[in-house]
Parts: structure tokens; sequence; C-alpha cells
């Protein structure tokens, strides 16, 4: 197995739906694709939170699946969300996306039942067992109503062989500094937590997890080019000024304000998935406001 | 619309697998409700959060429901979990339940996405509308990672018309007085909060949603009776005799315990899906022990 | 060591302060004692959340517990509150109050720094040792954010020979089910969080330690004779009787609330101490209209 | 009124007890306050949680800031915490640090009663009217009690002309993004939280108040001066060298484990006062291995 290097701004994707909310749109998913792409982003992550990956039948999302992998067509890695409730679908779409041709798959542990240390390790080692492309172990309490401490994270680190990254979306930085003492420096980690994306990268993230390059690519693009530069100042500078849509996008929720954002720019993606309501007059404005201050 | 008067001791019925995990398994099913029934529940709420109903196909889902209220047969009233991820599938879940005879559909905001009030409310009202069985509104935060205010509940009790029950899970029992007195004594509150069982009586509750009458039904139904009579003592008594047992099965899990506990009569009724994990032999001779002491 | 019966009502009082809120106001300290000993509370406690004893000097601490013991004569017994930052200065305060006749010293492990658990036993220990007189443990992390487990509770309990009773504050039931379970129902314990009233004793609470006697006692001891009368349905419409008045002083802070109704009722008793403010005008006239919806 | 201007390391000080805790030891303060000016911290902080400023008594506590000031002889700024339980014991040691000479006052809303927003603005106002050093106002929710929102702070900031500086200890982040973005730069922030200072620094923090540098002050000037060069590489590995012991402090107590510290290079500065307990044996073994690792 060999794993890509994912790395820098890893951009993931909405999942475009027709006016009446009943439809895939691949066509718009396939601009929506290829503006991130053509912006610069170092990977597609389909099917994720911003994705709307649980609110899709399997039909639709096997749909989705297939047709992301085919347009990135290795342009850049891709990142394919394949989380679900029981270990069983997490593993169908697991074996899916690989012989789609995904270059790595995430799992967060999803469950309606509060999860046992022992049942999330036999989760991923059920997964990773049957499959050989690398998992990026996705933790989010917000979402998934599992948290998972970076002790255990690093127990599944070592027993998976195929987990060989993790996402860590609490916000606690934390986390991060702990992931990095007790795996001594040779855990790669990403940040998916939007407005830590300073911090993160200060502490060492290999990475950051982000639906914001649909909207505003070349900031994410270069806050990360500063890193690498090792610009903390113009870094800063660069976090300050995109961190007001950033916090607008955490709290309005991502598939609403990137779908908002998205249609400003004129490419129609449909309204996210009820109960999930699209963004209000009012929000659409403010976020039409916040991106015009960037621009 | 008549809304049948629930109260009492509700009793949550599992869904029994095939040895495989594959497949369903009706006839234990039959038999499990049967007992419930035999022993005198006051209803029978199948597809609950004990019912795995998170981790069923659709078919499997419309196959326990139309089972489950055919086998019940009007003996009792049956309470069907109608909850989903979308509005959509939440909603052709509660018009099939409806259409199958269910007296009564409960609906948790279950959502990957934190929703807002508004979204919530939006939820309450789609369904509502579609079907004319009333609605008992249900918040588990621990579950859904949704929670909903006493405030918010009100208005979504007073907004929708067939929301006419309410299942407190939290475990506040604060929460119980705020509806008490933010409703005026007129809105029907229901505890799914095992080891509150007491206080919630005590607060006035009209009744408990519990799984715990698929193992100790004499004595669940016993502290109801107390509290019927007014007779705080013996309830108080018969409760602190059965909290050893309330604490394992939330601590443990409600499907892995009743369906251990099941196993331990005699009635195999399948392990709970994965990631979920059935009892380990320690905690399943523990659970023989707290229920060998109590006959 | 004989331990006094500490059971009911047991009432907390004010210290009342002279109106450029610098001096005591002993006279004012007699009449709000009276008027407890004589509305029937079963026992008297100074100096403790309600009698602002963190914010009085050491001089003014010493001269409220002597004259409150004397004032109180033997009427019913008192329970004092001894709690100070450092382990050597509430162990004066526990020396001084035996000495001036305290049937119960009542201790809060109030600390800047968060306690370990063997420090805090320590600090039991320490005291314990130096008097004769029966403790009080008393947990409320609200106020001293010092958490203390049932576990660390009964291990406190079991290891300080005078350590008789506990109060519990934190407004969680599961914590007195847990001291009753735990302590085979050999540990007395006593509720002391207002809205809980009512569970408190439905769990087997042997008191309730509140300051809502200085303002409705009678409904106070009204719910405590229903509770002894094995009245639960009687118990429960006093109880919800009295509780928007229960919420009402637990949200505007006691001393505040307390000394406002006081206030209007004729027995001026100063404010609060700084940065602690009277309630506003508004607040004070819910007050008022709170306490006439219950004469 | 002019502002010393308070940046980079701002060291907090110990203060030293004779063997049986109950008397002062002002020789080995003065040596403790030679070491850490002598290494090269940027200012000086008595009397704060470090040197158990809430433990001392009045006598003891005008002693020890009257005997900092002096030695520190305006070789760097002293910056002394005057935070009591009351509003006129706080104003008192205010205006007695004025008096004694300090450049800047520290004020924590320490309170036994949680309070309000007015209350606390009103704290603020009432000490910042009475002094003409400038304050820095510190959020300490763990040890106080009390939480203030960026959003208050910022309140108090602008109402009160002397509270210039805020030291902000949650350990949140987003907090301090929130100080920059609604001060829209202008409010300087310091950072109170020793496992945040890298990101601290990162996010602009002026300055890191710590009591570490009595152990390990040259890592932490390095840390400081690898930010002022804009070099983040460094100032990560350096933060990381040093995560490990800071770590260990917070989780062990400053107090305690920096006392200890100070002992293991033969200074002895006694024990904390109880409860709080010296380090235990481990500990200090592990203390010392930690610090060794460091050299």
């Amino acid at each position: 197995m060999s794993t890509p290097d994912i790395h820098g701004i890893i951009g993931y994707t909405i999942t475009p739906f027709s006016a009446d909310g009943e439809h895939l749109d691949l066509d718009a998913l396939g601009q929506s694709i290829d503006r991130l792409v053509d912006s610069g982003v170092h990977a597609i992550a389909p099917l994720g939170s911003t994705g709307e990956g649980a609110y899709l039948s399997d039909l639709e999302w096997d749909r989705v699946c297939e047709f992301s992998i085919q347009h990135v067509a290795k342009r850049v890695p891709t990142v394919v969300s394949v989380s679900d409730l029981t270990t069983a679908k997490a593993l169908r779409r697991a074996r899916f996306a690989q012989a789609q041709g995904a270059d790595v798959v995430m799992v967060l542990p999803a469950s309606y039942w509060r999860l046992s240390e022992a049942e999330i390790l036999a989760h991923y080692q059920a997964i990773g067992s049957s499959i050989q492309v690398p998992i990026m172990l996705y933790n989010n309490p917000a979402t998934s109503g599992t948290d998972m401490s970076p002790e255990l994270i690093l127990r599944i680190f070592n027993a998976v062989e195929n987990v060989t990254m993790v996402k860590e979306s609490t916000g606690d930085i934390q986390r991060m500094h702990r992931l990095h003492v007790l795996g001594e420096g040779q855990v790669p980690f990403y940040n998916g937590c939007n407005p830590l994306a300073l911090e993160a990268f200060a502490a060492g993230a290999k990475g950051w997890c982000t639906a914001a390059p649909n909207l505003i690519a070349p900031l994410n693009l270069e806050l990360y080019a500063a890193i690498l530069a090792n610009d903390l100042e113009r870094a800063r500078a660069l976090f300050y000024r995109q961190l007001p849509l950033l916090d607008f996008i955490l709290k309005g929720g991502l598939p609403a304000t990137i779908k908002a954002g998205l249609r400003n720019t004129g490419l129609e993606v449909g309204n996210p998935r009820l109960p999930v309501s699209p963004l209000d007059d009012g929000a659409c404005k403010q976020l039409e406001r916040l991106i015009a201050a960037l621009s």
C-alpha cells in the first residue's frame, strides 16, 4: 500500500440537488469539483459532512462517489468519507469507494448508540481489514456524538495498519498536542475545525480539511503557503482576514452556507436536504458582504 | 383525531436478528411482544432506540413496523418510533406506520447537522401535517445530538396540533418541572430515563417509556401501581430494589443488555448490529446475578 | 458524641448589615432567627452561602457565630457552616463554633485551586480530628468549584468518624441514589438544591437545607409534612405551588433575594456585600408578586 | 496615566513559607525574584494564583506585596494580583499595591456567588475609579468560577478607562480570536494557559503570564524570541520541547509543582498551604526527570 501525500488544503465538495431536492445534479457537481481543482487545492474530499453524505440514499451515495472520483480523474488525490450507522454499511461504502479508485477513505464512527472504546476499535479493524487504501480516522463528536480521546486514536492508529492519518475536528488544540507527543511526531494530523486553521498549522497539522475553498480558495491556499514559508506574521494576517467568513460558515452550517455562497457566484447547486434549511435572506446578504469584503 | 390514553408502563421492544445478524427473526419478535403484553404493560413501542430502528434498512424497518402492529393487534396501544435523518424519510415512516394502524408515532429530531429551533419546528410541522395520528415528541440529546429546551418543546406542542405528548429523556428533572409549569399542567409528559423513574412519577409524569419490562415487568408495573395508590414509601422501596438493574441496562446500552437478558430466559433474539457489540461474558454474568436478586 | 437528629426543614439565616454595609446588624439577625424558629423549622443554619460567610472578616464571622448560637438557645439544633479557603482557617472556625455550642458544623471544601481527592479527604480528616461535634459534609461545586463524587463522599464518610451527614447540592438526583445504594441506606443525606425539594424527599432525603423558610416557611413545612404522611399527591401539589418562588431565589441568588424578601415584610436587613448586588426594582416587584400569590 | 509596556514573559512568583507553614520566608522570596529577573523575564507578577494570594491573611498579603515591589526595584515592571472575595477588599488591595509602586494591578472577579455581568462590570468600575495604575483584567473560570465572555470583556475594556490589558486563561483560542476581532486589534491580550503558549502567540498574544520561568526561564524566553523573529518552525520545536513540563505543572497545580521544582534546585521555599498538598515523592521524581531532560 502506498499512501498518497495528503497535505495542504483538502477541499470538501457539496452534493448538488435539483430544485425540488429530489435528484442529484451531477453536472453542477462536476463544475464545483473543477472549480476546486482549478483553484489549486491539494486534494478533493467528496461525501463528507459538507457533502450531506448522511442524507443520501445508498444509490445516490454510490453515484456521487463514482462520479466524483472519475471527474477528479487523479488530478489530485480523492479522500472519500464512507461513514454510516452500521459497520456493515460503512464497510460496503469503503469497498465501493476503493473499487472506484478512491485514494483515501475517511471513517467517522457515526452511531446512534454511544460506542465503547472496544466497539470503536473493532469498527476500524473491520473496515481496515477489508480494504487496501489508507484510512483517515475522523474525530468529530459534534456531529457523530462519539468523542475519541487522543489515547484511543493512537491505539487505533497502532492497531489498524491502514489507518495512517487523523482528522481532528473538536477544535481543542490540546488534542493535537497530545497526538504529536503520544505519537512521537509520527502521526500525521489534519485539522477539521475552520476557526482553528492558524493554530493547527502552528501546532504542526499537515493539512486543513475544509469546505471554505468552494468560496475563498485563494485565501485558504495563501495561508498554507505562508505556513510553508515559515512566515507566521503573514499567516496570522491572512487568517484574521478570512476568520469572519470561517466563523460564519461554521455557525451557519457547512451545506447551507456553501450552497448559498456558490449560488451567489452563479453556480446553482440547490438547497440542503430538510430538516436542514437553506440560509434565509438576511444570512445570504451577510454572506455576500463577507465575501465581497475579501476580494 | 382521538388520542389514545397512553400512560403507565410503555414497553419498548427489541428487534431480533438471526444468528448471522443479517435477517430479521419475526417469530422471536412475536414472542417478545407477547411476553410484554401478557405481563401487563400499558402500551408497546416498536422501533425505538431499543429496537435499533436507526440500524435497519428501509425494508426491514417496514417489515418490523407492520408485523409489530399486527401482532399487538390492539391488545394495547402501539407507539411507533419513526425518526430518520431526513424529514422526507421520517415522514415516509410516519405515514407507513399510520397506514399499518399505529396508535401513536414518536418523533426524535435525529440529525447529522445540529439543527436550529426553526428547523426542528419545521420538521415537526412537516410530519404533523402529513398524518392524523398523535405524535409523541421525543427529546434525547444523548442519542440524537439535538437538545430541545422545554420552551422549544412547548412552542412545538402549541404549534403542531397532533403533537400531544412529550417524552423527556435528558434525565434532568427540572425539564419536567418546566414543562409542567410552562404548560400549566396540560402537557402530558413521559419519562425516558430509567434511573429517574421514581422522581419523574413524583413530578407528575404520566408514563415511563422503558425497555426494562422485557426483563422485569412486574417490578416496573408495581412501581407504577404504588404511584397510582399514592404510596410513596412503597414506590421508593420498589424503585431502589430495581435501580441496580436500571443502572446496568442504561450503562450497558439497551439493545445489548435487553438482548442478553432475553437470551438468559431462553428467548434467543440474536445480537445487536455492529458496531454495537453484544455483552461480554462478565457483563452477562453480572446481568444474570442482578436479575436473580430480584426474583 | 451524640448526633442530634437533624431532619426536616433546616432554615438558613442571612447576615444583616447596616445601611452602609460596613457593620453587622445583630438585632435584625436576632429577629430573623426568631421568625424562623417560631415558624417551626427543625434546625437553624447560620453562616452558610445565604449567610455570606465567605464575605465576612474573621471578627464578623466569630460575632455572628456566637450570637446566632446564643440566640437560638437550643430551641432547635444549630448547624454552623465553617468553610474557609485554608484548612487552618476552616479548622479554627470549626473549633470556635464548637466552643460556642454548635450542634453540627458543616464543611464545604472551598478552595481556589482545584483539590485532588486525597487533599479533600485530608481536609476533612484534619477538621474531624480536631473537634467532637458531628460534621455535615457539603457538596456544592457551583459555589466551591470542587465536585465530590458519591464514591469520594462515601470514602470520607467511612474514614472520618464524625462526618455523619451529607448535604448534596448539585441538583443531580442520581447522586442521591448513589449515596443511598453505596451507603446501603445508612448515609443520611440532605438536599441543598431548592427546585429538587420534592424529588429529593421522594428519593429519601432526610432534610431540606434551604433559605426559603425566611419567606415561606409554612409551605416548606407543609411539603415536609406531606412527605412524612406518605401523601405524594399533596406533596406534589405543594411543591409546584412554591416552585416559582424556589426557582426565583435560586436564579436571583440567595442573599440578594432573601434580603429583598425580608425587607418586603418590614424587616430591614441591609444589602448583600458587593460585588453581589441587591435585587433591582423590577426583580423586587416580581418577588413581591410571587410571594403574594402564595398567601 | 502612562501604561508600562507589558509584553513577553511575565513571570509569576511563588510565596515561600517557613517549614511549619506559618510564616512568610521573605529571604527566599527575594532570591526567587532575583532568579526570575536575572533570567531575563520581562515582568514580575506577585500574589497571583501561583503566589497563593487567596490563602494569605491580609497582613501577609500586604507584606508580600510591599516586599516584592521593593525587591524588584523597577528592574522590570510589576503586575500585582489584587483579587479578593469582596469588592471592598479587592479595592483595598489595589490601593495598597498602587501605594507601594505597582506598575499594573491584575483583577480576577473571584466570588463565592456566581456574579451577573452587571455585577462584574460594577466590580471593575469600583476598582478602576479608585486607582490610577492600569488594570489587567483576568479571566480564569477554572479558579474563579466566573467566566467572562469576550463580549463582556470588551464592554469592561471600553467602560473602565484603566482596564487596558486582558489576560485570558480559559485555554480556548477562539476567545483570543474574538478579542482580536471585536477589539479591532486594539485590545492587548495575554495568555495565562501554559499549554496554549505557542498558539496564543500565533494568534497575536502580547505576552505569556506563567510560573514556568521559575524552573525553565531560558526555554520560555527562547520561545518568545522565536515568535519575535517570526520563526514559527523554531517556536514550534521549542514549544513541544517544553510542553511535557508545562502540562505537568498545570496538572500538578502551580504552587505545588513550582515549589517542588525550586526545592530541587536548592532554593527551599516551603510547601503550599493546606488543603493544597506538596507533590508526593513520585511526582517530585517525575518533575526532576522532566527538568533534567530539558537541560
